[in-house]
C-alpha cells in the first residue's frame, strides 16, 4: 500500500467495550461513514480479534494495534505476521505505550510490513526515541508523551516542543516518514494545533470511542483542517 | 458449558503456517470431520485472529491459547475477554509454557472463564504445578514437561509418572478437574498409555499440525481408545 | 535456616532513596536494633546491590526481594541463584505485586531455596492464590491485595477476611506454611489486628522506610503483641 | 568518566559459575592484572550483587550489565539507578540480548547515564538497530548478531559487513559514538580482525569466562593489535 493522503486519523480502539465486538464493527462503520462525508483519511486500529469482521463489512483501512515479532512456529497466544496479512490488515501500529517493544523487536516487525508493503506507525514518547524510529524507516512516526495519553491534555498545547521538535528531527533523518501527533487530542482545535506543529495527521482513542456519537466527535475533529 | 465429554483432543495450532488463516480454518475442518467419525471430543485452540472465522463457519468447540488478565480500558495490543465471549468461544488454554502467566493472572482468567461458564484448561510444567493449579478449580490441568514439547517423545513413555501423579494429586484436591497428558503426543499408542496412567485427554500440536493428513493422523490418534 | 521465631517483622525495602545504598545499611541497623531491643525478629529485604554490605556489617536475617528462575549460563541482567547464596542471604520474597512470576518460577525458585535450607516468602494477592502456593510449601505466603500496598489502609481492617481465610486455608493445605500480613500495615494496632486474625507477622514498606525514625516505628509497630 | 583508551576490552561476566561470586572477584582481578600487563584497557560487567565486591578489593573500571529504567518508589526486585551510582559503577551495558529493553527505557537509562557522566554501551543485533541506537549517543554501540553469541564463531569472520557497515552509519549519526564488537570473539586474531573493521573494542563472555587461563585467554585477545 502507498501511503495514506495526509492529513490522516487513526483511531486506537484499545480494549473498550464501546470498541470491542459488535460495537468494534459499530465504530468502524462510524469512521468510515465521518470519512467519507470529510474527505479526511480515516483509518481503525481494532483488537486483532476483531480484525476480520471489520475488514469483511467495511471498507475501512484497518491497522493492527501491535504484531508479535515471531516467525512460523511455536508461539502460542502468539497471532502470526502472516495471519495479520492474510486477514487483510493495512499495516499495524507498534510500540504503544500500553504495549512497548524492544528495540530489536520494533526494527524486525517494520522490515517485515515494509516487505509486504504495508503501513507502519511507530509510537514513541519524546523526541530522542521519536528519532531512533525514524531511522528505522516507518511509514508514520507517532509521538504521545504517555503522561498525557486519556487525559483529554493535548500534546499540541502541553508541550508543543514535542511535536514541532519531533517533526524537525525526524525530517532531517528521513522526510519520507510522517509524524502523527497523538495523547490528548480529541477536538477540531487539537487536531489543527497538531497540523499547524507539522504533524500530518493524530492517532487517538478514549476522546472518541467514549464520545455520545463517534462520528460526530470524528466530524468536530477534522472541522478546523 | 459443561464438560466435555471424555476423553478430549484439544489441538493447540500454535503459530504454523499450517494452522494459520485459510489453514486455520482446513484444519478446524479436518478435526470437525475427525471428531464425527470418531466420536471422539476435538477441540481447536486457533490464533485470536482466526477464532471468528472459524466458529462462523464450522461447529466444532474453540479455545483460545491464551487470554490476558486484563478489563475494559486502555490495554493496546490485548485482547477483551469480552471479545473473546463474544467471538464465542467456549474457553481457553492459559499458561502454555509458550505464554507463561503469572499466578495471579492464572487465577482471574481462570475465574472469568468459570463465571462465563467456560471451559479452563491450565497449562502445568510437573507434578507441583499440577496441584497447585488444581486449587484453582479450572476443568483441565494440561501436564505437560516443556523440554518434551514437539520432541515427538511421548511424556507418558518418558516420564510417565509425571502424568499418573498430576492424575493422583490433582483429584486429591479437586475430583472435578481433570488431567490432560501434553507433550510429545503424536500416536494411536500415546494416546492410549496417556489414558491409561488416568490422563482424561490429550493437549498436542505440531505432530497433528505437520502430519501430511491431519485429520488420518487426529484418526489414528484416537483409535487405540 | 530453620523457621524464624514468631512473629516476625519482615522489610521490604523496595526502591526508595531512603532505602538504597548507604541509608540500606542505616535501615538494617535501625531494624536490628529495634530486633534487639523487643525481641521481635526482624528480617531486612534490601536490593540485590545493597546485600553484600548488609551482610557484611550486621547481623540481622536478610532475604532478596526477587530471584530470577535461572540456571548458570548466559543470563545478562539477572543475579545467579548460586550468587545469592554466596552473599550469605537467609532467603527471598518471591512473586512480589511489583515483580509477579510465573507459577513455573515460583515453584523452581521455592524448590532451590528449600534445597539450600533457606526461606521463601510467596506473596500473594487474595486467599485463591494464597492456597495455590501453600501448595508449593514455602516457609511464608505473605497475602497482599494489591489495591492496599502503599495506601496506610491496612488489609487487616479493610478486607481482614482475605487474611484469616488465608491463614484457615493455607493451613489446610500445609500445617507449617505461616500467613504473614502485607498491604498497609504501619501501626502497632495494625500488626496487633493482623496477629489477631491468625498472621504470624507483618510484610511492610512504605510506612517504615518513609517513617522519620525508622527504629521509633518499628518499636511501635510491635508494641501491642 | 570521559571515554576509555581505545580500544577497550569489556568482558560481560553473564550468570556463569566462574564468573559469579567469590569467581567474580578473582575474574575481575585476571582483568585488572591483565590489563596492567598489556596497557588495554580492559573492563568487568559482574551481576549487580557482586558489584560491591569487586569495586572495594580492585581498581577495574565497572559497568553493571543492566539497568532498570525506574524511579525511586515502589519496584521490588530491582535496583535502583542511584543504588548503582552509589556503588561506584563507572557504567552500564543496556540492552543486552539476553535482556532486551524497550526503545523508551533504552533511551531513558542512556540520558540517566549521560547525565552522571557515566558509559553507556548499548547492544544491537544488526546495522539498522545499532543506527537507531546511535542517535541516543552513548557512549558505544556494541553490534552482536544474537545467532552468534556463545558459538565461538567471530562475528569480524561470518558477518563482517555488520561490523564495518555499523561503524560507518553510526559514525554518520554521530561521530563521537565508538562501536564495539560482540559475539564469538575470543582469540587475538578475533580481536584483530574486529579492529580492523573500524571497531574501537569488543564485548565478549563465555570464551575468556570458560578458559583454563583467563588472565593467559586476555593477553592473548590483545596480542594482535
Amino acid at each position: 500500500m502507498s501511503n495514506l493522503k495526509a492529513p490522516v486519523v487513526i483511531l486506537n480502539f484499545k480494549t473498550y467495550l464501546e470498541s470491542s465486538g459488535e460495537n468494534a464493527l459499530e465504530l468502524a462503520k462510524a469512521l468510515e461513514s465521518a470519512s467519507a462525508e470529510s474527505g479526511i483519511t480515516m483509518v481503525a486500529a481494532p483488537q486483532a480479534i476483531d480484525i476480520y469482521k471489520i475488514k469483511e463489512e467495511t471498507g475501512i483501512p484497518v491497522l493492527s494495534q501491535h504484531i508479535d515479532a515471531v516467525s512460523p512456529g511455536g508461539h502460542t497466544g502468539s497471532n502470526l505476521f502472516e495471519s495479520f496479512v492474510e486477514s487483510g490488515i493495512d499495516g499495524s501500529l507498534l510500540n504503544h505505550s500500553e504495549k512497548r517493544m524492544t528495540l530489536a523487536d520494533i526494527a524486525a516487525v517494520t522490515k517485515m510490513l515494509e516487505d509486504e508493503k504495508l503501513i507502519s506507525c511507530i509510537c514513541t514518547n519524546n523526541v530522542e526515541t521519536s528519532v531512533a524510529a525514524a531511522t528505522l524507516s516507518p511509514t508514520y512516526v507517532a509521538v504521545e508523551p504517555p503522561e498525557l495519553i486519556g487525559t483529554g491534555i493535548p500534546v499540541s498545547k502541553a508541550d508543543p516542543e514535542v511535536v514541532s521538535g519531533s517533526v524537525d528531527k525526524v525530517k532531517a533523518i528521513d522526510k519520507n516518514v510522517s509524524v502523527l501527533c497523538g495523547a490528548g487530542i480529541s477536538t477540531g482545535e487539537d487536531m489543527a494545533a497538531a497540523i499547524e506543529l507539522g504533524a500530518e495527521g493524530v492517532l487517538l482513542a478514549s476522546g472518541i470511542i467514549k464520545a455520545e456519537s463517534p462520528k460526530d466527535a470524528l466530524l468536530d475533529l477534522v472541522s478546523k483542517i
